[in-house]
């Protein structure tokens, strides 16, 4: 607490040195004792000397001068994902990060928010990470991966809908997803299918690619599919549902639960009748879809688990392949309840 | 991708020098370039010149090296937060980082997984950050707040509902929403309230504080609370609705709108008359809240924005404050609709 704020860091900080010279032993003896070098034999006594001496002056390593030192870093980055309607679960997120902290890696989140795919390779690559992934909106271009690659990386993996050259690919095709729900509901008999298209930014790649499944799923059945635009908002569903009749629409694929739940009660408060006059499908399976009635038919969607991709990881770290490798890590199938 | 990965990064990625040789200008100057140091004059030409070089080679500066060299970083730490039930909401998190970003500063989420307090200050210290800002469950001692200020952090900031010594302190006290519902149940004339607490792990901490302010709020009241143990399943709602009327309550604060939604249908299905029998309030305000009959009431809750947040840190971080700064950044209210 002591140091004078306007200081620069490297003369405020207690340094190896200083604890060095408190313990009474080398600098190299420091840094193998608090790096845990095992090749290095130390006895107890002066480990525990060092140790001390670094608790006394609140010395930690600086991960920086590791990471020159020893020329790479045990640094997963991965770009902070939290936008809504991604496939990947919150709890991925966490096994992932736990499973990678097991095997002694360090996991950054870092970059996903209002950097473009090579900003942001360029971004990872100042941190010289051993690998990186990306989960997120936020893919690296062909170019971003051998800019990450060159830089020291030993693994890229991207997920998504689309491979990227160079890079390791888990394939979360969200388009499944669209064709789940309208393959369903084509097999319910439908035939004029609306597909609510979020006016929200935040879910508006998942949309496109769910919208692209819902309408190859109908091509050359019969059935046709219809955009609708609408906001997350009970305005914008009324608005919606006021329309109905005049669209001739005898289903709806409302996106997710959440869409599908505002848009259900909305077309309830019309008076249109669900599931006789309109089914409705979201995607999610929410228990709160379950809460209305009748109950929400969705999609269910199984993805990678954060374990496996963590070991998927440490793998290609360990043994770089000589080709990236491909994997398809989502499977979407429809729920049938009540709503259609 | 032409390095062997096998070799560490060190010798594989291309170095200042390298883009220095084939630029043929000095090393010091591709870092003034390439760091876009204003102090010195470098003509055009010339930085075209080393950029066009960077760009040819895959060269990106090595943000340890960089930190080294100005014995401070411009990295803001945040552990990773995203488990549910907390008081901020994602797009807190993403413009808080957007804003950061725009002020120039590199925001770094990590450790916020399975690391305890003092586990995690260490982990940060090793960053070498100059402001480490913690929103979540993780938080640090008076001794690892001590232990970031010396390894060169300028402020430590904390939101939460308790301060720590020498940290700056934004009060989020999870005890004002039970205390806001549970008041309003006492003025819709209830005296026999149930307070739901989750069985699931995330939640565990805020339930506890919610509880603990709806307890205030009932003392003296006449009114008493009863905490009742659910998880976030129908069976778990199911049961507890089962033995309902034995319980003799007439009222429940269910921790929040998810909960009570669940809680509500399960009572509902029992044939408990919501809110004639049973008043039913939740927290957070979900639009979804909505959509159920009767409409749920709730407890909205304000807090902190994400940008106000990145200016109050930038300023302590340029003006270090003589003593820690607090202040309160939560408010709550309950929203009476028609459950209660």
């Amino acid at each position: 607490m002591s140091q004078t704020p306007r200081q620069p860091v490297g003369r405020s900080a207690p340094t190896s040195a200083d604890v060095a010279r408190l313990a009474g032993v080398s600098r190299a003896t420091v840094s193998y004792v608090l790096n845990n070098t095992a090749a290095v034999r130390i006895s107890e006594p002066t480990r525990l000397r060092v140790r001390a001496a670094a608790e006394e002056l609140g010395y930690v390593p600086h991960a920086a001068a590791r990471s020159l030192r020893a020329g790479h870093t045990r640094t997963v980055v991965m770009p902070s994902a939290r936008l809504p309607g991604g496939p990947l679960p919150v709890r991925f997120y966490d096994e992932f990060q736990s499973e990678l902290r097991r095997l002694e890696y360090t996991v950054v989140e870092y970059g996903g928010v209002g950097l473009d795919g090579d900003e942001a390779a360029r971004a990872w690559a100042e941190l010289r990470p051993v690998a990186v992934v990306c989960p997120g909106a936020t893919q690296p271009s062909a170019y971003g991966v051998s800019l990450l690659r060159r830089s020291g990386a030993r693994a890229v993996v991207t997920l998504g809908p689309h491979p990227t050259r160079g890079a390791h690919f888990l394939a979360l095709d969200e388009r499944r997803i669209g064709a789940a729900a309208v393959g369903h509901l084509i097999h319910r008999g439908r035939r004029a299918i609306g597909v609510v298209v979020p006016r929200e930014p935040g879910p508006k790649l998942c949309a496109e690619l769910r919208l692209e499944g819902a309408r190859a799923a109908a091509e050359g059945s019969g059935a046709r599919t219809v955009p609708l635009p609408m906001a997350y908002e009970e305005e914008s569903a009324a608005a919606l549902a006021a329309r109905w009749r005049a669209t001739g629409l005898d289903a709806v694929f409302a996106f997710d639960d959440a869409y599908a739940m505002l848009l259900m009660r909305a077309l309830q408060d019309e008076g249109v009748d669900v599931p006789r006059e309109t089914a409705v499908v979201g995607a999610g399976d929410l228990l709160l879809g379950r809460l209305l009635r009748p109950r929400l038919s969705t999609v269910r969607v199984d993805t990678v688990s954060g374990r496996r991709l963590a070991e998927l990881v440490d793998r290609v770290v360990r043994e770089p392949a000589a080709e990236p490798e491909h994997h398809d890590l989502m499977a979407a199938r429809a729920v049938h309840r009540e709503s259609s």
